[in-house]
């Protein structure tokens, strides 16, 4: 079951972390900018710079993490950039987050599951638009909007992250307000999360997880204590201001329970170091599991 | 001002109702699936099906409504079939709803803004990757997640729709949810839209508008006396089963205020109708606008 391996890699590589790759165009050294005047090319040289990341970070983290917005600016040659950096990341073995929020009522729920968790039939062949092993959803349809979803998580054996509580300053606008029946909005979210967990596996977490922001560590806690049985991508580390100690409280005692993302702080490490960008990423993927390994200490094999 | 404009061809062509164009692969006739065999040339089939269909409709509608699920089951060939349908749809004078539902942070808010109503700088060339006047958008993270397409609306006159009572029959999960100042989650939502709008045009809506499903009138008419400034996009007509009766509601005294969507009842028309694709979705078209004039009177130029 995936969340169980997703947990096994993290023990096996001793990092409960992924490299976000919301690679902006700007981000790339110049090296790499400079034929990059179409959007084919830009594309294209995203992909390298992607797959140097990748290259570099491959025996330090689990996961990468995808964030689509980045690729849909450059258009549709950058959803291919987007397709070919899942489809790599896949064959180097590391477990692949596509960020995309996705959501939608359920007729139009099944073509985004399909194109994130499944394959689309074309011609008699089947084959995937955008191969992911998780997926992040919105959840304010509720359930039948992501019935879809929970169906690839079962047949197809992927994953979902659904947004709970998010880690931007104004996330508690609406999801801080309190219900009537005491709750706050993300609880009462994060309860429909639990609702659609379906079976545990071995380490008691199900294929549908929540996204919980490392930047408000007093909530987390709150939802860490009530969605026992819901895995936690947490972003928000680094950049946002999430700190190893914040987000502390989205693992669980063994020390597993969640995987934190940084993007920015490895993506542009170079910046600061000056070097190689891609070496320079794989010291800044070190040291942010050295700093998560200090606060949260996750069990050996 | 863009909702203006909007409200002057729905008055110009006596028609407050859109052409949703969520082309899936199986709607196509026999005549253009059998040359569909790749992704390549499925999402040219989807593309020539969608340009008969807006040379069917363009003096019938004032808007067309793409769904971009049904694109990224494709890939990227099918995103390129979504920009090619945008710009088609735009240089036949109909305003474009894209149907994204995005939803982000806002440093990565301002990606999908850029995408969908602004334009991406590569080389010194700016260009839209999926040129869009609207964007339907999902506000579970508060203002800023928001700030950067309210920021493109004002900029480049472009408009949004933000999720508040969506169409399926498990929104009220989260959305009906009763708050503890007595107000529901989607009246919530709502306030936050109504906040978000800034100037008031000509016909005292702004350029923020609101998802309100057909399918809830009563909910509609709470959401219709909050949001006086708030310009309605109304799916759930047809096939959701949402009727021009279920949906008064939604519209002010005038007779103005909101845009219907149908899709598949217009897409597949021809399956109950029989002969061409187009010809079925023009009588559809019409016979919506007959049906949505019967019980909202748009006034007169």
């Amino acid at each position: 079951m995936i969340v169980d391996r997703l947990i096994q890699a993290i023990i096996e590589k001793q990092n409960p972390s992924c490299v976000g790759l919301d690679t902006a165009l700007e981000y790339l050294p110049d090296s790499l900018l400079k034929g990059a005047g179409t959007p084919k090319r830009a594309a294209e040289a995203v992909f390298a710079f992607n797959q140097a990341v990748i290259d570099a970070v491959e025996d330090v983290v689990p996961a990468v993490k995808i964030q689509i917005a980045y690729y849909e600016e450059l258009g549709y040659y950058g959803l291919k950039a987007f397709a070919d950096t899942a489809r790599y990341a896949k064959k180097k073995g590391l477990f692949v987050i596509a960020d995309a929020k996705r959501n939608d009522i359920g007729a139009t729920a099944s073509r985004y599951a399909r194109a994130f968790l499944s394959r689309t039939a074309i011609g008699g062949v089947k084959k995937a638009a955008f191969p992911a092993d998780f997926l992040t959803v919105n959840g304010y349809l509720g359930s039948d909007g992501v019935r879809s979803f929970l169906d690839e998580c079962e047949g197809r054996d992927r994953g979902i992250f659904v947004l709970v509580k998010t880690s931007n300053p104004s996330s508690g606008e609406l999801q801080d307000l309190r219900l009537a029946d005491g709750r706050t909005v993300c609880e009462a979210m994060g309860d429909m999360v639990s609702s659609w967990g379906g079976r545990r596996g071995k380490f008691g977490y199900t294929r549908v997880g929540a996204v919980v922001g490392a930047t408000y560590p007093e909530e987390a806690k709150v939802l860490r204590g009530r969605m026992k049985s819901v895995f936690f991508l947490v972003p928000g580390y680094g950049a946002q201001g999430g700190s190893a100690e914040t987000l502390k409280s989205c693992f669980d005692r063994r020390g597993l329970g969640a995987i934190v993302n940084s993007s920015r702080g490895i993506l542009c490490a170079y910046r600061k170091t000056g070097g190689a960008f891609d070496e320079a990423a794989r010291r800044a993927a070190l040291e942010m599991k050295e700093d998560l390994l200090s606060a949260v200490g996750v069990p050996h094999a």
